[in-house]
């Protein structure tokens, strides 16, 4: 039996503009790693008979094309494959989906690079401030941050504004709401962000308070306007939470105008397998500057988290290296770190780093000021 | 050297209302598990160091407990936790967060069953149709549906409401655009809804067309309220691009009032892993259900995608299963579906299904008027 046979006058007129997607592909053989790349480029664009596709659509170039295919270890290869700008609709919904919707659920493809072209970044703006950006905002040039978290979550306004006071008067440079404050009754959001603004521009105006926006959909704009009204500077949204794309319209917001840290709540998925979702330098590097993050979270090396040292520097290799000319972001490593573990960080990460210290500071001693001030003179070291 | 002390005349007050969650959790011993759970129980809440939460916190029942631990297969264990209410801050982003949020970065925890309470009804609405209401809305009973996809990608939005009239001439229920249909260049979202709404009105009125809206945030319910006043009687979109919340504010809006069909686009991380993440049945069931979505589109067995035939009747199950109250969905199975295996799966799926079929439909012969009709008498049966 024929096929359907598509009969139209209209012609698809693409502009030969292609940006580049790297995959580590799980396969028997070179021919069996070429049949699966082959069907990426299927399955990401036209996601239809590979031999029905309209012939003026396949010259175009809508569907994926393999630019190149390797053996890279026993039972994986790696192949980088190319798309047509115009897939992606300007859009980093679609974006995201040209590079990774249907193929998110066949095992064994996992995200290793990507490669935009330059007309992407009409819409891809990137990080509003990035490293250079955060910097001047905060006035604290050539040596790493630290910042500490507002917990634990029961606690009221009044007592977080407390600590708040207590975090700045030490000297943070970062105080963070911790990811799970939200709006709960024992502490509102607008309730706590007042009080814990007031609390650290009276002790310290210096340092800097993060409260966390993450909200539902009508109320993150709402929230970090309310934050920016009582005087923050910066601002906290767990992306996988509130989606990736309120994030790149947060830090597209001229009314807004803030940097955002993104905390890595419920984004786990994407990296505990290693040979599905993305590499952690993707994630948490790659990814978070594509939706226009200043600072990535994420649980460093020989917390209570399973990242290896490699792993953590890879991160650090994604915030910070050439991507199409998007600025390079803080990473920023916690979940565990403690005063031990301070010096070992500092060897490793370079100037360009926020570290996140929570529950450490408050097991240091009885007096949350001076452990603030022995941890930023240990990073600082003054 | 001792440790900070809370000094507060605040006191918490919790309801004492729990809602429950069941994960999987990889573990050496049953004193190991006891201890990865423990571990959740913090994490998910106060995040702090336990021995230092403050008495009245921790009296309350502000972290989260283990209501049961069991032995499930070798190096795995079942964890039942609950945890107050409170700590969901009446948030779906929130809800998330407590139940998967920064574990979702520790391997070997997977999420198996969630129990809500009453009173989260509040604010988890759940689907607004679900089986019944789209059944009613299409006035379609007692039988499965039958859906098709516009594409390929590269196609004009003149193209695809040809394809989208014959279908509607041979009498398919449901048209979807096929999800990287998003606002191209060759095929722009309003100009296509309008073109093919109207080819589908015109050669069947009973034949329903869902449009993508997965788009910027900002543009999501513009496009929604577009298609509504084109004639689109429901929408679909992919919500791990646009951000699960979006499609819970979606299926609140009252102004918008459409079934929404959901798709899995970029979502697979959180079930390529047999110990990471979700089971099928709680993402493409349980949390689709939380989220609001009234059909849940799926890989099925079979087809070009992995899911085995007892994944994916566990998802029609998380779909139809007693969730709180919250009303069962249509389970959506889709990617490879064949007239060949429709035989198999009309003995496997119910009455409350709906059948995707995209490429097969082209591939049946040259007349898709007529493939069409031959698939509603394969499934619906005259």
């Amino acid at each position: 039996m024929s096929q359907y046979q598509f009969e139209t006058q209209n012609r698809l007129a693409l502009s030969g503009k292609r940006f580049f997607v790297t995959y580590k592909i799980r396969a028997d053989s070179l021919s069996h790693a070429q049949e699966r790349a082959q069907d990426i480029c299927v399955e990401q664009t036209v996601e239809f008979p590979a031999e029905l596709v309209p012939a003026h659509i396949v010259a175009q170039g809508m569907m994926g094309k393999i630019e190149s295919l390797d053996a890279a270890s026993p039972n994986f290869y790696t192949a980088k494959i190319s798309y047509a700008v115009e897939a992606a609709s300007g859009e980093l919904t679609q974006l995201l989906n040209v590079i990774f919707g249907n193929i998110s659920i066949k095992p064994g493809i996992q995200i290793q690079d990507l490669k935009l072209e330059e007309c992407l970044l009409k819409f891809i703006k990137g990080p509003r401030f990035g490293v250079v950006g955060l910097r001047e905002r905060l006035n604290i040039y050539n040596r790493p941050m630290i910042c500490s978290a507002l917990k634990p979550m029961g606690l009221s306004a009044e007592d977080l504004s407390v600590l708040a006071g207590q975090f700045a008067k030490g000297g943070v440079d970062l105080i963070k709401d911790d990811h799970g404050l939200a709006n709960q009754e024992f502490s509102k959001f607008e309730e706590r962000v007042e009080k814990c603004q007031k609390a650290i521009a009276k002790n310290n105006p210096e340092s800097v308070y993060l409260p966390n926006i993450t909200a539902p959909l009508g109320q993150v704009r709402e929230r970090a306007l309310f934050a920016k009204a009582q005087g923050c500077k910066a601002l906290l949204i767990s992306p996988m939470l509130v989606g990736w794309d309120a994030v790149r319209a947060l830090s597209e917001d001229n009314e807004i105008d803030l940097p955002i840290m993104a905390h890595p709540a419920f984004i786990g998925s994407l990296v505990t397998s290693p040979e599905n979702g993305m590499t952690h330098r993707v994630l948490f590097g790659t990814m978070m500057r594509l939706m226009g993050a200043d600072i990535s979270v994420y649980p460093n090396f020989g917390g209570r988290f399973a990242f290896s040292k490699e792993e953590c520097l890879d991160i650090v290799r994604g915030c910070s290296e050439e991507l199409s000319g998007l600025a390079p972001i803080f990473p920023c490593p916690g979940g565990g770190m403690t005063f031990q573990n301070v010096p070992e960080m500092l060897k490793v990460y370079g100037n360009d780093v926020i570290y996140l210290m929570g529950g450490g500071l408050f097991r240091r001693g009885i007096d949350l000021v001076q452990n603030t001030r022995e941890l930023k003179s240990l990073v600082v070291g003054n």
